[in-house]
């Protein structure tokens, strides 16, 4: 059976949604990543367009991809000029790569009312750059852009454009439905006339304006297609690209097809680490790799899926990388707390059960929110449960900022007892307020307890309960800090941002103590 | 033409997806905009499982729905117990609502293995429920869970549940995808089987856990099921329930069908709606009703969709309520520039076009971000172009914030000039010292400015632009404002949240001022 052949355009169409910005090195370490990770063709960008590709590009020279091709992409020749003088066919050819994805147009109503020229003119453009790029070698794609809107509205015409392409030697014919407004039934039926009239191998390209991006990719594949086009996580122009993260596992686990990529469970950590270099909140609902797609918060649902994971999961979350979840909410029985405390290894019996679910209520009509801060769940358990008490006491800070037109300072004091009720009064400045506290914590806590010196924050995120009281409303702060093996998550909230934080950092610090005693005692 | 029958969920399905917790007064809420909306069908909730449905059905007997059925939900009769003895059923036909949505089992493995009875006896418990409901006068819809998982493994005894909820008197057979992993053609398949065995109406179920929910359940609707099941935004446990939002334009736009919907146009307005009671961030990527769902951000689409919009827009924004937008970052050249300026009516020759792209591409590179703040950035444009000065000036400000464990006091002093050189130096106490900020500010510009009085914040958001720095790093601050007739988005951005903070909520009001001046000059 033959592999389906996965490219990815998460560096180039990816960079064109609302929101993203990759730097070079984002994207030299996003590549890297993929081709480990085992995607056929990379599509690193548009050589010409702007400065960051081009950069991009050059860098790329000097890495070695162990499998993937990385290929650049742009647009078919100018109308009235040669190729050998047009920018953008040239920067292809010069980029240093041995692929390159060439997008033409295949609607008539593109040609004749877009660009102005007619519909044979259009022909030569596809065919003239097209034998350029292969009489310098290239492995060339030709992407037909509005293929399907082209077939619906001309279907001659758009036939005729792959015709030109496959004539001048195009290596693929990648169908796009570049509006993603077409209905799958369309797009399989489309294809399948393609992959019947032309011995050149078909991929398919799809947008999700329409919710369908996925289902239209299987069905392209379902008619012949042999290569998918996507983007990690879906992101791109618009409503976003075709998602691969969605599209691969369902290619190899619910059609039964191959893909070069050697370890599927690989997928989750793929997802996370281009949301985390693309610096964007991660899609908690993505298909197979979101945090919450094998959360179980119904109580109906958490009690069955612990009898057999197949009441209420489609695949095993494992295989694609990704954890079963179980959430505490005013939604859950004793049962679903008593799951989920045993995850963390903490026995309970009934009555402990109640009234913890009951504080957790309270605390959550509050404004708390433990779906998201694990640490501080944790810690509360264990403070109801075994009496846990922190090993330091903060009695109070003060918080002093100074702005004028010449000068900007923070800075933060405060007072913490060791469990010995040794006293440690110190100060530090900050950047802000909420970093003088942070660092005059961390002062004056390292004196006592020098392992939390390796806690380093590495995500601090502020979000107001109740927008309708704006900035006099409760805030949630979490944290999430790291020791360079394992990080965790707390929480805090207060109508005070500067308290909520604190509340967030104490427990994050209380929380590496608490897995340092751990660590020792084991 | 038959109407495709619209099912709504969002009160119930929606309400178990992590992070989502709806007050009663939220769920009547937004059942009486899904009820003006033109839903069909409103679930409301499961009268017995927790206190807020409960109340939730409580209160909806005084609501008068225009077009509506408010549905309520429930699993058939538990092993062993009369119907009249039944909690959950008993609490169905207690809850004063006319129609009634059960849940039976129609995979064998769960039978067996799940609820641990024969198959005949689970047959006489799906019976048994749908006609006490009947027998007391209610619509019933038999909600078939895990249909086409049942049906791949056992066609003969997922047909036989079928069977008994017909005889029985359903009026409804709904079959559900529950674990959201089906492909479209085996939905397609095995709905036109059921469709063709029997005469009472088919509806379907989907969830999202393979990308898969609206092809699935555009796959029934053509394989000849008359009512879909769904979410607003497509929220629900897990990766989320079909959507609707997608679903209901798909169904009258793309597929040519006819819903009891009015008014399409109001489909964004009501996807708003319920992010915003849900406090959810709106998916911006959402297909039609998303804030990208119409934006354009590379050159070459810009340029195009302003020439003629079908070329990057598979239907005209304003068919769903949503608008077009043309986004400003490094990848816009001037044409994009040019389009978003006449947007605002602001003419702009070459000269001044590339000093203040400059200006925007500097900016961004230190963390602001105008796709979100266009309050600022129409402030931003008229500063450079028209030399626009703010008519006030904060010299500086102080910030005291003292916390012991008796006490929290938040203090924060200002002073502010006028354009005539007046100056009001004040303070404030808050609950935090933000708080304390914003309303200090606000005192003292209120006796210069007295409609200033109208402006309250509406959100306040705070995102750290490089988490690698926590608590050190830039905090880009949005605060949305709203004088009861329109609502503007500000930018802040600072290392310090409070000054970051203050940005914003100095060009909000500047905002209003401007708006203010040029309403009076009309």
């Amino acid at each position: 059976m033959e592999k389906i052949q996965i490219y990815d355009t998460t560096l180039r169409d990816g960079a064109q949604a609302e929101g993203i910005s990759f730097s070079t090195e984002d994207k030299l370490d996003i590549a890297s990543k993929l081709d480990l990770f085992g995607i056929d063709y990379i599509e690193g960008g548009w050589p010409s367009s702007n400065p960051k590709d081009s950069s991009f590009f050059d860098s790329a020279k000097n890495s070695r991809f162990t499998h993937a091709k990385l290929t650049a992409f742009g647009s078919t020749r100018r109308v009235g000029l040669a190729c050998s003088n047009d920018p953008s066919i040239k920067s292809i050819a010069e980029s240093g790569v041995k692929c390159a994805s060439i997008f033409g147009k295949s609607w008539d109503f593109h040609v004749t009312d877009a660009l102005r020229i007619s519909l044979d003119e259009n022909l030569e453009i596809v065919a003239d750059s097209i034998s350029f790029l292969k009489n310098r070698g290239m492995e060339v794609l030709f992407c037909a852009e509005h293929f399907f809107d082209g077939y619906l509205h001309s279907p001659d015409y758009a036939l005729s454009v792959l015709e030109a392409a496959e004539s001048a030697g195009a290596d693929w014919l990648i169908l796009c439905d570049t509006n993603g407004g077409t209905l799958p039934s369309a797009v399989e039926d489309i294809t399948a006339i393609v992959v019947e009239q032309f011995r050149t191998t078909v991929g398919i390209h799809a947008h999700n304006d329409a919710d369908l991006a996925v289902a239209n990719t299987l069905a392209a594949v379902s008619a012949g297609a042999s290569m998918v086009q996507g983007t990690i996580n879906g992101i791109g122009e618009r409503c976003g690209n075709a998602n691969l993260c969605s599209i691969i596992p369902n290619l190899e686990l619910k059609m039964g097809l191959k893909t070069n990529i050697p370890d599927l469970s690989q997928l989750t950590a793929i997802s996370k680490f281009v949301s985390e270099t693309a610096n964007m909140t991660v899609g908690r609902k993505l298909p197979y790799v979101g945090t919450s797609a094998f959360a179980h918060k119904g109580g109906i649902h958490v009690s069955a899926v612990l009898k057999d994971s197949r009441t209420y999961e489609h695949i095993d979350p494992s295989i694609v990388g990704n954890e079963r979840r179980i959430l505490i909410s005013e939604l859950s029985g004793n049962s679903s707390l008593k799951a989920k405390l045993g995850e963390l290894g903490i026995d309970l019996d009934d009555e402990d059960g109640k009234r913890i679910l009951q504080r957790i209520k309270d605390m959550e009509s509050q404004g708390y929110q433990f779906e998201g801060a694990e640490a501080s769940f944790e810690l509360l358990i264990r403070r109801m449960k075994d009496g846990l008490r922190p090993p330091f006491r903060v009695e109070g800070f003060r918080i002093f900022v100074d702005v004028t037109e010449a000068n900007v300072s923070s800075e933060a004091s405060i007072k913490v007892f060791d469990v010995s009720g040794m006293m440690e009064h110190t100060a530090a400045n900050g950047n802000g307020p909420v970093n003088a506290l942070d660092r005059a914590v961390r002062k004056a806590l390292e004196r006592f307890y020098p392992n939390l010196k390796d806690v380093k924050l590495v995500d601090y995120k502020v979000r107001v309960i109740d927008g309708k009281e704006a900035t006099g409303a409760k805030v949630r702060v979490l944290m999430r800090n790291t020791d360079g093996f394992d990080s965790w998550t707390t929480i805090g909230v207060s109508t005070n941002v500067i308290e909520a934080s604190l509340s967030a950092l104490l427990d994050s610090l209380e929380y590496k103590l608490l897995k340092s005693k751990e660590a020792t005692a084991n």
